[in-house]
């Protein structure tokens, strides 16, 4: 079974917003066995709208589409899909009354004339609530072909598509399962790789196929299948796995599935009843960002330090500066000594410190830019490795960031 | 002039990636007048690509592709591209050299016959040098539309966009000027705004048009137009948006242009001399992170303390433990207090502090998930505020963040 995406709206083409929306639908989908066959983004324009329309309709069973819902002048999905279905607008008395009640909860006024016409919904509409916003989902068919319709604002979109969308598409189709599994390996290049796995390439069975994905430091190879029998499917891509598993394990890191390196490492330390802090200079707080993003980082994450200037590391950090004196601010030793500080201030049985140049000037550094010294301090020892990041700012403190995750998984896992 | 996108790969059909290379083209296009008709996401699928290239080719001038140059068996753009174009693939000696000196720089070894390949390029395209990476990019011609084919890792295909693709498009066609100004407000919701501009919306000119982006905390406003007079078209742009920043004083904080409002932070700071540290409990580090992204950071950001735990506010702020026990962690005392003892910490002019229940459960906290009090320590004052941002942790934080910077920079602007 397959589906297409469009999301309407001028910001995405004019790049004034990334289109998050997508790989959201696009992941949920493929959850239940629904193949993305292509993702379209157009402009608040009708023609062009009309022609999104009908070609995603000559092409797939379910067409999605997000966006054009505002109150306001420049949103015009509703109409364009009153054309399309040869449908009229009609005020939805549901709808109308969870407005009211909508602005009432939130807001504790009476709702403008502008908001009152979202009540107004083509005919012909199976309307889906939006608990979180005044713009329903809309569920049309045409010669068997499914349309939604949704608004733009993702958290809205999410719940729509959660508690509406995906259980009417389940009950609805018939759908094959899909199933995929991806390998995390960090050390070696995508063509390394390939030359190193060419014959398990070739012998993969045809209904399997493999994908590269490499990104900052890392490659995710991705085995996927199709089919109608969930087990056997399953069991025919985890043995394939398991061989690619075995030809990799110098640089294989463990699969990816839902879970993130940082997740990953919050669930060992919560398991183990064990703490991180953190020292963060070079990286700015880009490690604590992601740590604290997930629900349950309290249970394991005592705090950090971001001594951007070379001065808090002796005052806030407790270095000694006769260290700095001597090695420079961005070296092993300093690096070292700032998670071995943290990790006592703190009281924590893990620590990460990083510090180096994510230019693009130099600072107080002498060495290159790019270059970044990352310190583990575990329960028993402390040890710190250099790195080269190149020359770009975004991409040192990523590339920082994913290297400090690798490092206290490999540390964790050791102890 | 009109362009279209056709992004390639699995990864972003099955939601495992953001297409984020998309909204760059579509802004880098944008600055030099050409419009982004549809961007149009596909899988490594020789007849999908084959259809999408004639599709765009009848609509637009312009078809930027990205993705599917991988050295790995996944990827048959130019495989593909040799079919549209009725070409075949020949070995280029320039392409073939740069990669043997990437190797040799970056490896320090032979590169693999995987690698070699890239060298291997339809005879009829120009070939783009990506010094980045082994896959050139390739410009091809047909019937009077350009094909630009680049790899999708983001790194490569910028880099490509800037010093090859762009120059190209300048030199070769023919382009109006496109204008946009976007006003930045908050605090007023989407539809109680348009209410607000109504007559002002109505006696827009036809060439200028308004489109309203709200997003968590903020609406952003859009004024847009297009024509052949540079100048005439800025004035007209400019003079409407002053009517309009007239009409909305009270929730106005800026124009967006291409500045951040944690980059405008830093310019004032810098331009002052003036310093600025944090103290970040529930945001966890996510306004460092946003405030360190930015080169130049550390011209005024001297440092923070994330003290996650409880009793780290006591151990490594230094707030008065009896004020926790008296008004609760998440309190308006405590918030300021933060902020009071992180400008002493850092001995900076400026600081910010958050405390609060980013959820999904209560931590040491009494009040409701989502409750935030953020303040701001001034060279005159300390302040707070208390926010209730909803139940989402990923929007708790995001909005806390958005928040505390226009805070700040009200505060900033006051002095």
């Amino acid at each position: 079974m397959l589906a297409e995406i469009i999301t309407i709206g001028d910001e995405i083409l004019i790049g004034q917003i990334v289109d998050t929306n997508s790989a959201y639908i696009c992941k949920e989908l493929n959850k239940i066995g629904v193949q993305v066959h292509q993702i379209t983004s157009i402009q608040d324009e009708k023609e062009h709208i009309l022609k999104s329309l009908a070609a995603a309709k000559s092409r797939v069973d379910l067409v999605l589409v997000t966006g054009g819902l505002g109150p306001t002048k420049d949103d015009i999905t509703k109409e364009t899909f009153c054309e399309f279905f040869d449908d009229v607008l009609v005020e939805n008395a549901e709808v109308l009354s969870h407005i009211y009640q909508l602005f009432s909860k939130y807001f504790n006024r009476e709702p403008l004339p502008a908001n009152l016409l979202q009540a107004m919904v083509p005919s012909k509409a199976t309307i889906l609530t939006n608990h979180h916003g005044t713009a329903p989902g809309m569920w049309l068919e045409q010669d068997g072909v499914v349309f939604v319709s949704m608004p733009g604002v993702p958290y809205e979109m999410k719940h729509l598509v959660q508690n509406e969308v995906l259980p009417r598409v389940i009950k609805q189709f018939n759908r094959p399962f899909i199933y995929h599994k991806t390998l995390l390996t960090y050390g070696l290049g995508e063509s390394t790789i390939a030359n190193r796995i060419e014959d398990f390439e070739n012998a993969l069975p045809k209904n399997i196929s493999l994908a590269y994905l490499p990104s900052l430091g890392k490659v995710r190879l991705r085995l996927s299948s199709k089919g109608r029998e969930e087990l056997a499917l399953k069991d025919a891509v985890n043995s394939q796995m398991d061989k690619l598993y075995q030809l990799l394990t110098d640089i294989a890191i463990g699969y990816e599935d839902e879970t993130s390196i940082e997740e990953r490492i919050g669930h060992l330390l919560v398991a183990r009843l064990q703490t991180l802090c953190l020292a963060e200079s070079c990286t700015g707080g880009a490690i604590a960002e992601r740590i604290t993003a997930y629900p349950g980082a309290s249970g394991y994450f005592r705090g950090g330090v971001i001594p951007y200037e070379t001065q808090k590391k002796v005052t806030i950090l407790g270095v000694d500066p006769a260290l700095i004196e001597k090695h420079t601010v961005v070296s092993a030793q300093v690096a070292e000594a700032m998670a071995d500080q943290a990790k006592k201030l703190f009281d924590t049985d893990y620590a990460i410190a990083t510090t180096g140049i994510a230019g693009p000037t130099l600072g107080d550094a002498i060495d290159e830019v790019g270059t970044v010294y990352i310190a583990i301090a575990s329960p028993t020892a402390v040890y710190s490795e250099k790195f080269s990041f190149g020359s770009a700012r975004e991409r040192v403190i990523t590339k920082a960031t994913n290297k400090a995750f690798e490092m206290l998984l490999k540390e964790i896992l050791k102890n």
